[in-house]
């Protein structure tokens, strides 16, 4: 693979896919390995008059979801998924989770055989059925090789240079580790630092599950407990994620808890996320989530939630709540009724 | 040691100690195994015109350290060390890390020879000639095995009742896991859960380090760096905490760093310590450290910076400073007028 040069294509272009665009566009031209040119997917739709993507390109800034940044031109925005795709060598995914399933039927048969994924996705598909990471699910509709990114990332504060870190998770079985440190060069900057470790759903699961250990965080905010019950709260949290990781998926190593993806991402969605913010509303408001959404997030789901009632249903089909108490009681406080004090004791 | 009364003596009778002290009253008089009888020593001095020891005796309350809190009136306090800790057969240590030389010495050759200490002390002795726990100081010099207590332990708040965790440490070659439960009993309630492992130097070390943590989470807030780069801080400075650990101590265990004293005490003091605002401060007002000591702790010293140049002592005079170089920016940062932007990167 040495020689060769990879193109790259971003597919999503919110908030968060607009900042991940921004430094990919940079950092291909740090590299003679990476074509210079990048394509970014827009979803074609209106926006003060104009079609996003032909806005993007005239002024070189999302001005919908990362106004005020600049975008740097060697990053082209594209409404046709078929012309994005066709001639990627790397498929960044940057979109919400639930799209997955639609955009991925939507370039079958367009990809080069040779193409590899990353997946920058927080999210998990899970049901009474089973269980699949968002990268699991690409790699298998679209059969290519996945790596996975994730990490204590606000997007904004990212946007605006300031120092984060993030994790790349790769499987040693499909991706060599030089294969591994190429897409790290895409990613890694002196003010985003991407280190990498051996373990997909590793890195993955975390930032799924971390959602849950924040509603958990804001139930005890919401309450006037303090820190020590909120520190309490987060390591219950932690262990149980970890615990579940490890049932349910094979090859987790432990460093990987101490990546970006890991502990930091679950100390920052703690304190700093709108999962937390929102379950504390909750608990001090006792209106339903959905008159939530619509005042703190704009009618937006939030994940957290939505990942409590999936993981419920799972573990419930195996007669498996009673092993994962905390992720229970969770559950038990958004949806049934349960007075939200139980979450400590 | 099934059938023994247990007589139990709390050194200390500070904010925290008065709080142990408040716990350990009300669980003797829960368990046949404990004396009800409880020894508080109270530093000789006067406070509203009255012995302090005379006063917490008279009202039950300990009106200089923890106002508003009531003690159970099996807890008596003492001014006098000799007849506090001679028919003890459990010392409780919890005092400031400074005094321990002088009570250590104050009581030797007035201890039983079966007696067993139980230190909540968060400190360490660390200087150029060595390192060493605070349990094995007080365990060498008063010849008694030792055990020790950390967690994410906002005093007044474990007063208030509000819930808690903790984690007591023991030496598997000197105390059986029967005794060690037998100690927990004499701290767990039901909103002060103590777990416990057999790692002592696991659960001190972490309670001692992690305010050189704070300080590095503290400048951060100090420089408006938000909530990902703070996340990156901790995660970076937990990792160096390890291998600290592990490079210094023997038989740490990984489990330990899941418990109450490591990753949850440390999330506490990296967002609600005293450690964490004065770092801000320190950043913000670029005034010496005995000026924020003065004007936010009414001139107490800040333990973060201490243990700092310490740790700065210990690891130069074994030209180890290399290998640390998360602890020696924070050193720097604070003592040589280093930018605290170099925080990160």
């Amino acid at each position: 693979m040495a020689s060769k040069i990879w193109r790259v294509s971003i597919i999503g272009s919110g908030n968060w896919g607009t900042v991940v665009a921004r430094i990919v566009g940079h950092n291909v031209k740090r590299f003679s390995c990476f074509d210079e040119h990048v394509w970014m997917y827009v979803y074609p739709e209106m926006f003060e008059g104009e079609d996003l993507g032909t806005q993007i390109n005239r002024t070189h800034e999302n001005r919908k979801y990362l106004p005020g940044i600049s975008l740097p031109k060697n990053v082209v925005a594209n409404g046709n998924i078929h012309e994005c795709v066709k001639n990627a060598d790397i498929l960044v995914f940057v979109i919400p989770h639930q799209f997955v399933p639609k955009i991925c039927s939507s370039m079958e048969g367009s990809l080069l055989k040779s193409a590899r994924g990353v997946s920058f996705i927080k999210g998990l598909f899970c049901n009474k059925d089973g269980i699949e990471l968002v990268s699991q699910y690409i790699g298998k509709t679209l059969r290519i090789p996945m790596n996975t990114v994730s990490g204590a990332n606000v997007a904004n504060e990212v946007a605006q240079e300031k120092f984060a870190e993030a994790t790349l998770g790769f499987d040693e079985k499909v991706t060599s580790r030089d294969e591994a440190s190429r897409l790290q060069q895409l990613f890694d900057t002196p003010y985003f630092r991407v280190g990498i470790v051996p373990d997909i759903a590793g890195v993955e699961i975390q930032g799924a599950l971390k959602n849950i250990i924040a509603l958990a965080a804001g139930f005890s905010d919401g309450l006037g407990m303090g820190s020590n019950t909120k520190a309490a709260v987060i390591r219950i949290g932690l262990k149980e994620m970890h615990k579940f990781a490890r049932m349910f998926f094979e090859g987790i190593k432990e460093e990987t808890f101490w990546e970006s993806c890991g502990i930091a991402d679950v100390i920052t969605t703690c304190y700093a996320g709108r999962n937390r913010r929102c379950a504390e509303e909750f608990v001090k408001s006792k209106q339903p989530w959905n008159d939530i959404e619509k005042r703190l997030l704009n009618g937006q789901r939030l994940q957290g939630t939505l990942t409590s009632q999936e993981v419920h249903d799972f573990l419930s089909a195996r007669n498996l709540t009673d092993e994962f108490p905390f992720f229970e009681k969770v559950f038990k406080i958004s949806f049934e009724g349960q007075d939200p004090n139980s979450i400590i004791g």
